[in-house]
């Protein structure tokens, strides 16, 4: 039986991180889902209506609340969404604390890619997201709302090397290396 | 011309970081410093007991000190003795915040080791730092004691992703296999 390859990414804005993992899935021949695969699987899902109809609560860490919003709705089923493509197989997924979401399956590698400012910003400047009166300003309140989002649903804090298998600086070993990298670990941890 | 090999190593307690270090230098057949031999080294030179002498003021992160205690005197020898046994040639330096001390450096590799707490559990059990009584609560004390050190001496968070250009869990791969690792990413940036 051949081995699965599972491997989420968590990433600094203009790290590559996305790029990366889409490069790893193509070179692997493996599915990719990255935040707007998945929000929008969620969104279409039935869970997600029926959350809505209901305002359900359910356990974990948002058992408190009776009302969920939508957003919480929302975290709920691409909870469900990102744990059903694990366990159909091997897959890339970027973003939406999967490294949380699939913490108790130990096929599962987990990687942090982060990158140097000056890299970052050049990458950022092609992004609408992006203010480009003020690029490292609005790296910055990326981050703070990816960090943000993290905290919110995990107990953990965003960015500390503690939550991943492995972090990367892709600055220095380039997207490609860092492709390598992350492919050959991915082997490594399967064996 | 041979590359050289500069590699800094800073490690959770009971991550087996230094003992991950040590063999990659012997590995490598390059010299080895951990803080007891750089803190040996700068507490036998001239500068330290020059600094005591005349209680001097540095500039960088101290230099609102006009009075230096002797811890800060110490890591400002330090600093010199990292600066200048990396100036020397290929070796790995664990601890002593040598990532920060050498920022400046472009051919060194920054590696951040960390492990599941019931590894370090195991491996900490046999340290004469840990209370028996309570080892997973002397473990963070001790963790406590080296984000405030590094803390205290630079400008960033201790166990950031970003202050490295890889970290690793080491329970992911085993020692041997993060010794392994390191080695071929060490020799993948001096390319």
């Amino acid at each position: 039986m051949e081995n699965k390859t599972i491997i989420t990414i968590s990433r600094q804005f203009g790290s590559g991180g996305r790029e990366i993992g889409k490069k790893i899935a193509d070179q692997l021949g493996i599915p990719f889902y990255d935040k707007e695969l998945i929000e929008i699987a969620a969104r279409t899902s039935k869970g997600f209506r029926l959350l809505g109809a209901l305002g359900y609560s359910l356990g974990g860490p948002l058992s408190t609340i009776t009302e969920l919003s939508l957003n919480d709705r929302l975290y709920l089923v691409q909870e469900e969404v990102i744990k059903g493509v694990a366990c159909e197989g091997s897959c890339v997924i970027v973003g939406r604390c999967a490294d949380y979401v699939l913490r108790e399956r130990s096929d599962v590698l987990n990687v942090y890619i982060h990158a140097d400012m000056e890299d970052r910003k050049e990458r950022a400047v092609h992004s609408y997201e992006v203010d480009e009166r003020d690029i490292e300003g609005s790296i910055k309140k990326i981050d703070k709302r990816r960090a943000n989002y993290y905290e919110y649903y995990t107990d953990r804090k965003w960015g500390r090397a503690e939550n991943y298998d492995i972090s990367i600086n892709s600055s220095t070993f380039g997207i490609d290396g860092t492709v390598e990298i992350i492919k050959m670990l991915a082997q490594k941890k399967a064996l």
